[in-house]
């Protein structure tokens, strides 16, 4: 754990005794930690393996509303304190760490739901709430929230529009943004401002919506939400594909796609490790456990025919891509016993080893099955185990770099840098990005040249500047 | 027509002979206009009904590369020179119109296909492909690109970007930046920049794409797209649904949406005047032409039973919200003689009225029935024509205020403001805004204060300096 806040570069000031009897004086004395190191120690670190991604905030506040956090960000940007929002601390890429201390602001108490406006088809909730929970909530009125991250039960909403979230049905419904019609937010410097509405289309101004989606809460802290919401697909049916081998199962993804002329709500890949691993942690089992890697597709829709055609159809075509055995789950328990093993698979990764690194880059759909042959060759060459899962449907494959048990820390922090170079060349050249949906935070801030200009960079920077002109907020993420 | 590149606010540089000169070196002595009104004058104005907002260019260049923009826009930069991008001039907001004089550059020299990638399922192509081609392009490969612009068989898709355009198939395919994955652009200081790619998500960084995407060329000149295509759908199926009042019609709208569980392609709206006038303009005889509204309603899907079954539940439902009549065009000949009728509403009421204002608001979509039956209170209260069309499926109203043709000039620019302030002032009480499509430009811009907050003006203000620092790409539009 680092603490860098007497960066020279970096001219913040302290959280001291007094800015400590301001916070407790905006958001009353319970909801203020300060000075107790085993209270803020859970607020050092998200879920990204690894504990030199963590760092000790030196304040969390837990404000109650928007008006509160207006006052926090007024002070912090009048002394020069860094501000690091943070949601259910599930993310994948140290965004909620607060790497330069300062206070670490957490929205777990905004957690209301504050209108389900059926006519419009939208839902107002704040930035606490957790993601399941909405469709929960909607679910009786036939309404569906299609975001659909891996963490949904316990990641807030918030959290999953400042980091852009993916997941398990975006190669239909999209990722988070597109549901994202408005926000409440505030300003690094302390302004409540409303952005977008309910409304479906809208260019009055620049989309300053959809530049604060996936920002990583370095240009505002996110306080409200408006989603769009849509009917209810009241079927759904999950096929799962065994393919013989990774290549074979990868291969088939592209295929699936343009030539059933269908769009599947989720095909999600998981190779024989994953699936191992994920069986292991949740002492589950499931048929054909060994296979080496699986397809997990997803199709729904209103009416239960074509949903009936449209998965014999992908089931045939799997079939003739070199599926050995296709199982058909049809009803709510069998589905939910898959997607749970596909879910826990980071989870159980980070139980079951301890030297690792979690990879999300993202390429053009038809480009996975070479990344695929590309960690083959990267896990041969330098010894380690790279187990593969993920979004393969839209291009963005998560994997385990994992280290032998037996390698020294040295060994594993030379080591690493090597093989994200290596892979990242290959995706820059494949015209691909080193996060889909995961960020940046400051975990990858330093391989973002490998994918993108210096000018790109150059522009991020002065945005942030422009809105942020003491680079309070977030700071050291993304860029540095 | 007004000409204020000698407003002391902005210190441009005019564009002399030596200015010329460069560009007729960097872009070849054809391809730029200088010194020659009557060449110039077409780049003087967009659709936008009203000779007050053309305003004349001191050059036009036709650059055929992006290399040829950066050097251009390098030079304006350094000598401060106003830079107006411009696409097929379809605007109807003035956003390609050069208030401050200087230099338009048009992109329609660049106007090639680069690469259907079918793999992909994505497109690239130049700014200055017209945004039917597209769709001509792919069609043989069953594939589709759902942006469907009213202009869509002369405006360029490099247009259709920076104004962010709708159109009629929004309600089930989202508008214009749903589709846009990536962008090559000309910053405003000349270096040529790559946003986004071939990924499905992405999240490496701000989301620039989106930024660019509706900035009105105000950050950047869009030179390459790339685009998401869709399994084309194969059956379509129009409904002409009458009704006996607009009332009648509009209230319809939402219980369309939400009592069928159906999202119809589109839900377009035209009352009796919009029809009568368009029918006159194109010489056309439609039944019930006289109906006091119609909807026209699409249904669209890969198979033909579900898209039935759904045209068949909606007409239902039509009929009983009140529709008296519900013809069905289930072929492309009928089809698209409706759509045409739809399609050139504006374009009618341009040709047959002198005194006339477009607009363009957007509410939740709920709210339309109070919208139409405020215009007619409005038409009412000012002794106005104010005829109503448009995409009513997503809030979004068109309509043209309309003078009697007695009103003089002067009585005209009284009126006009008062009746606007009271529009909007509703709107902005519903929670809508000044324009869902067509874009602020300077038509809108002294409005934006109406339904947008001073802090977010504020903010879109501080994003524009920070990448536009000498304020020279398409100053004057959106706000000042």
């Amino acid at each position: 754990m680092s603490k860098i806040s007497d960066n020279p570069l970096y001219k913040y000031s302290p959280v001291n005794g007094e800015i400590a009897a301001e916070l407790k004086k905006i958001a009353g004395e319970k909801y203020v930690i300060f000075n107790d190191p085993e209270k803020l120690e859970p607020f050092s670190h998200d879920e990204t393996p690894g504990k030199e991604w963590a760092s000790m905030p030196e304040a969390v506040v837990r404000p109650a509303n928007v008006e509160e956090i207006s006052k926090i960000l007024k002070l912090a940007n009048e002394k020069m304190i860094p501000i690091t929002p943070r949601g259910a601390g599930s993310g994948l890429s140290g965004g909620a760490v607060p790497i330069y201390g300062g206070i670490v602001i957490s929205c777990d108490r905004m957690n209301k739901i504050i209108e389900l406006d059926k006519e419009n088809m939208m839902i107002v909730a704040e930035a606490g709430v957790i993601a399941n929970d909405i469709n929960e909530h909607i679910r009786e009125h036939n309404l569906f929230y299609a975001g659909y991250p891996m963490s949904m039960e316990t990641c807030y909403i918030g959290g999953n529009v400042a980091e852009n979230a993916g997941g398990g049905k975006a190669v239909k419904y999209g990722v988070t943004s597109r549901y994202v019609l408005g926000l409440e937010i505030v300003t690094p410097t302390g302004e409540i401002v409303e952005l977008g509405g309910k409304l479906l289309k809208d260019v009055t101004g620049y989309n300053m919506v959809q530049l604060m989606v996936g920002s990583e809460g370095t240009l505002g802290f996110i306080t409200k939400v408006i989603l769009k919401l849509i009917p209810l697909p009241r079927y759904q049916v999950d096929l799962l594909c065994l393919f013989k081998s990774s290549e074979d199962a990868i291969a088939a993804v592209p295929k699936i796609i343009t030539k059933s002329g269908i769009t599947p709500t989720s095909i999600e890949y998981m190779d024989k490790e994953a699936v191992h691993e994920s069986c292991r942690y949740l002492n589950e089992n499931i048929p054909y456990q060994n296979a080496g890697a699986m397809l997990l597709i997803t199709v729904d829709g209103a009416e239960k025919e074509p949903v009936e055609n449209d998965y014999e159809r992908i089931g045939e075509l799997c079939m003739q891509e070199g599926a050995f055995e296709v199982y058909v789950a049809d009803n709510p328990t069998t589905s939910e016993r898959i997607w749970k093993i596909r879910r826990n698979i980071p989870e159980a990764f980070s139980v079951f080893s301890k030297k690792q690194c979690g990879e999300d880059i993202v390429v053009p759909p038809a480009s996975i099955p070479q990344i695929v042959s590309e960690f083959k060759k990267l896990s041969t060459k330098y010894g380690l185990r790279i187990p593969s899962y993920g979004h393969a449907g839209d291009g963005n494959l998560h994997s385990r770099i994992i280290a032998p048990p037996d390698w020294t820390d040295d060994r594993w922090k030379d080591t690493l840098p090597q093989v994200l170079n290596e892979l990242y060349t290959l995706v820059k050249q494949l015209g691909g990005k080193i996060s889909g949906e995961h960020g940046i935070g400051h975990k990858r801030k330093k391989y973002m040249k490998n994918v993108v200009s210096e000018e790109y960079i150059n522009m991020l920077k002065a945005v942030k500047k422009a809105l942020d002109p003491n680079n309070i907020m977030n700071p050291g993420k993304i860029f540095e």
